[in-house]
């Protein structure tokens, strides 16, 4: 027997229907001898009916206001939920995040959670009860309603695992694992048994949309087994964890991600002097402009060519911001290039493995694919590169490093 | 300066351009200097909406958790109706019933408030804030969230006029005011200046649905004046005190109360013996069947007709019950009789008028109505006629007690 919290999005409780099938698959669940608590997010739908009633109201909704409006959509799934499982002979009581007592900051709309009370949870488990706790909410020390941002009914399926020491945290949601890469693009993609956390970071934040990054940073933070299962079919899914699993030979390369939602700007000739970097740069932070990779190409001549790419919805504003700039340091011209795409090969693996790179950029060479820019870290290789390439490169990718192999059998919880 | 407790219901906060609206309308009443506590309802529709959905999920909800449910109509419309005071420069800040510490019993659904924490709602109005509290809710003393019934809102409005000791609870609505009877059968029907509570309870129950029985009981108990409004119109409307006005002259009749709800049943040839009405009403009630006048004619030859009304949707049901009865305690036979209607005069001043029933009976004998049943109580006199003359009665049940007189002017808050 274990204590199990299961997040449902909110395309898995969209409809009274889907209510009905969440409610049968805890059913099951609970008839195995298991304990749980099941955290739900709003009907898929209702937050942004809620939002939309705010911003005709005003233009700057406040934004305690705006929370006391948005967490209502989770109350209402836990209480259809609960009467559900109640109505099919499973005893069930839903929990609000002020009721359960998650205590979180007061950061109106992106709450951070501090504290969770256990001991009512703990006493309806210990009651035989399925306890519902609404995502995405709490309350500050003041008994203000909080919310934790979108998606963060995995941060809090997560940190009440953390809290009551589950066996496991499992995100249901509309695919059915994570995969080595997107199976749009390579038919042969598998799904993987298994990820570290950190594996899971790179993937999710190149791309991977399957769970929400607090969630994952968070789960590593506490050692809380994550996984991630469709919510309508049967199957393992893919269980993130800490350690590396070292029962199994460790491939190099977990899987590759990659995305099309990024812009390079380069400003070529800039001379070549210190601090130079900060004065590109700090215009563009200062306008909230999030950027991501970052290369400056070796110096020729006293001048060097500046190169990072940023979201391709900011790729404009930055433009203006890099032309001012380059007027003011007196480099040559601002070039902008939106036609790119970003491909990372991510695996544990590749630290105790030397040639990763090497060899990836070998099989990119070998299909003609030209590297615009090259970033590392421990775990992760990126590339940009032609955007036309995309498809071509990760399918390239998929094969070299033997991620097309056929999956081992499945664990089964 | 006063403390005004303002509610405004689901029809005052339909959509957002209303709920702008009632906001102008607390600006200016805020601008005059006044200390204002406003509750709202759900926006109309929502709470429909809200059973609609648990009907869905199930035959027979859970009381708790449609409260859980239920609740959240009225924590969208604090939350909007806040953001807009904001927005237009009223500093204001939402309240649940929980978070204002609205404790109640535990009898979801129908739940009785216990008490008040006055203690927030106090800083917030220190602080200068106009404080938005959800109507209709409340928590008990283990957290769970609770809802008084339907048209809890009034409830609301009274028990925190009475914890806060507040000069004055205005509830708004779509009239503008209480009338001597129903404007839309009686022409010259009147708004009144003042009622008496206990005239209100008899008006309201009598069918007169500007006010819920439970909020008059509530504010006749702890006497809080209580003023009906218009949400859109200006107006004084009419204010309800437990003092008869002793400084101008009490008219003998206050107002003229009507339904149409009812069905009136006749058990004939019941052998008059002791204990025969209880084993009449006894099984009536037994079915949970409200029985509302009952008369007992006089005995002849040692048989009795025993009469009583019920709501037309329980005759079907009473008949079927009474035809057992009568079978068992030998009556003769039941007849049925829904084409009728109930007709009542109310006023305070009756108590201390001779010869008011004898007027009221006389005036409808002069047009040719025949009386069928007759209630009295010390502030009320019912009568039940044929249906068919149930607007001549009124009409000259209005013009014989003169409350056709042009009204007096209108006091000021």
């Amino acid at each position: 027997m274990a204590l199990i919290v299961q997040k449902f999005g909110g395309t898995s409780v969209g409809s009274v229907e889907r209510i009905a099938q969440v409610a049968e698959k805890i059913k099951a669940c609970k008839a195995e001898g298991h304990d749980l608590i099941i955290v739900v997010s709003a009907m898929s739908g209702e937050t942004n009916r809620l939002i939309g009633l705010a911003r005709e109201i005003s233009a700057q909704p406040d934004p305690r206001e705006m929370d006391v409006i948005l967490s209502t959509g989770e109350q209402v799934t836990i209480g259809l939920l609960a009467m559900k499982l109640q109505s099919i002979g499973v005893p069930a009581i839903s929990y609000t995040g002020a009721q359960v007592r998650i205590e979180t900051d007061s950061s109106f709309g992106k709450a951070r959670i501090q504290h969770i009370d256990e001991g009512r949870l703990r006493a309806e488990l210990d009651a035989g009860k399925v306890v519902i706790v609404a995502g995405f909410q709490g309350m500050d020390e003041h008994g203000n309603i909080t919310t934790l941002g979108r998606g963060g009914s995995d941060t809090t399926g997560v940190a009440l695992a953390a809290a009551l020491k589950a066996d496991e945290c499992q995100i249901y949601t509309d695919v059915d694992g994570v995969y080595t890469t997107d199976p749009r693009v390579v038919e042969g993609a598998r799904r993987l048994e298994k990820i570290t956390f950190e594996e899971m970071l790179e993937m999710a934040s190149l791309g991977s949309k399957v769970l929400q990054i607090r969630a994952v940073e968070f789960a590593g933070k506490y050692n809380v087994p994550l996984r991630v299962l469709h919510s309508f079919k049967e199957g393992p899914g893919t269980l993130i964890t800490l350690e590396e699993d070292l029962s199994m030979e460790q491939p190099v390369i977990s899987g590759i991600a990659f995305n099309r939602d990024e812009a390079k700007l380069t400003i070529r000739g800039v001379p070549d002097t210190p601090g130079v970097a900060y004065k590109i740069l700090g215009p563009v932070s200062a306008a909230n402009i999030e950027i991501d990779m970052i290369v400056q190409n070796v110096s020729q001549d006293q001048t060097t060519d500046f190169t990072f790419t940023v979201n391709r919805i900011d790729q404009r504003r930055t433009e203006e911001i890099l032309n001012k700039v380059a007027a003011e340091i007196g480099a040559r011209e601002v070039a902008g290039d939106s036609a790119i795409a970003k491909v990372s090969i991510v695996g544990v693996g590749m630290r105790s493995h030397a040639g990763v790179a090497s060899k990836m950029f070998e099989a990119l060479s070998l299909h003609g694919i030209n590297i615009l820019m090259i970033s590392t870290s421990e775990i992760k290789i990126s590339v940009v590169i032609d955007e036309k390439y995309l498809e071509l490169a990760v399918r390239t990718l998929h094969s070299a490093f033997e991620l097309d192999a056929p999956e081992q059998d499945a664990d089964q919880i």
